[in-house]
């Protein structure tokens, strides 16, 4: 009774870790958001497969632990790392009731580094992530983590920038940074990480408050230590010159 | 005139990516700290290797961009990911000069991801990652950022929680945070991930102040969602219950 939670990095198949190929071999049955199932579709021959739309996080989970307690190996898949905005959460919770299910979370490389290895070295110090989803967070908490780690000079991540729904929120985000720092501080976003389109912009945190993104764009802004360097963003380890 | 930049993750050959091992068998030459050359040392018959102490990356950088502009495809590697607290900011500063030597980083797990999947899942949502090494920062920013982390309800990730010489900073960062959080607050550390003598502890913030921890140690401080779940730490993904 055993419960893979893999995440395959960014996108192709070569951001997977060898541990998270073998985990997905050993399967017999393999889930995730359609669009990640399709991304590995010729390594789940012979396999059952089940995916499901974004939204459907907890049924998926519920299900898994079903197939689990039929004495089968599940590995559930999304893309990143499961631990950060993923699903290794979930299955810890939906799973709480039943401690003799095995749960093994296969780490994989999250947007944060495999996006920062694009654009440059943004992370290299410390740094804080933040999602501007809030779908399952109050704004007022999100807003607080953003004055937050702008005002004590963390390099910042963004995932989920924007959305339909949620089009002005980067450039609210933006707003509060501006408060704290200077509107040339070195800023880049990327799309489409190591898929097909990936793509990526710098720019100065006066014009990423125009900038347009969408829930696969993942956005860096610097911190004081951060600068340009043959059009990529580099943030030095300390705050002592080499 | 390549410099990859590569990021072995946490320990294990296991955990490096297919396009880290590709790298690396591109390359004619590879350098890195000593011990990390070690963990890969069956990769590396017929290139020239060069490897070096702990605080000799200047050099090493140095050495590397020399190897690059004499024709040759480099890789440095080390553990984790290289861009977070790791070489790929360094690579990028010493080579501001020659912009015709190509760099790539090959992101890899770092130790936020990887110890968190060793100990549940801290980091689904808003995190900080903070190094208390003062080596390169002052103390006052390490401070501040601390309690600004606490403060927001950032959950938190410490690398280099200590050292010999600096044998009593975990308990001084944790003494910040028990200013803001509750000592129930769930917390747990991680040594040697992913290699021999992989042990985590899962514990309280107060009990946290307490620890004997290492370079090596990678430590996880929840927030106010984080609870523990059949003997390992997860953290909600949002403020609603599921």
């Amino acid at each position: 009774m055993k419960i893979y939670v893999v995440g395959l990095g960014p996108g192709g198949k070569d951001d997977m870790t060898i541990r998270a190929v073998r985990a997905i071999k050993n399967a017999e049955v393999v889930t995730g958001y359609t669009y990640y199932i399709n991304l590995i579709s010729d390594m789940l021959k012979g396999k059952e497969i089940f995916s499901s739309a974004m939204t459907k996080e907890v049924e998926r989970c519920r299900k898994a632990l079903q197939y689990a307690l039929s004495g089968k190996t599940v590995a559930m898949v999304s893309s990143g790392d499961t631990g950060v905005y993923g699903m290794a959460g979930l299955i810890y919770e939906v799973c709480k009731d039943h401690p003799n299910v095995e749960i093994e979370v296969i780490p994989g490389v999250t947007a944060a580094c495999s996006g920062a290895a694009v654009v440059g070295a943004p992370l290299t110090h410390d740094f804080a992530v933040i999602s501007l989803s809030d779908l399952l967070t109050p704004w007022e908490v999100i807003e607080k983590r953003i004055r937050s780690a702008a005002a004590a000079d963390f390099s910042i991540c963004i995932y989920n920038p924007s959305s339909k729904k949620r089009a002005d929120y980067l450039a609210k985000a933006c707003g509060y940074i501006l408060q704290y720092r200077s509107p040339d501080t070195p800023c880049a976003y990327v799309e489409n990480i190591g898929r097909d389109g990936e793509n990526y912009t710098i720019c100065t945190l006066g014009e990423l408050k125009d900038a347009r993104t969408n829930m696969f764009t993942t956005v860096f802004i610097g911190s004081s230590r951060t600068k340009i360097i043959n059009g990529k963003i580099v943030t030095q380890r300390g705050y002592r010159d080499i």
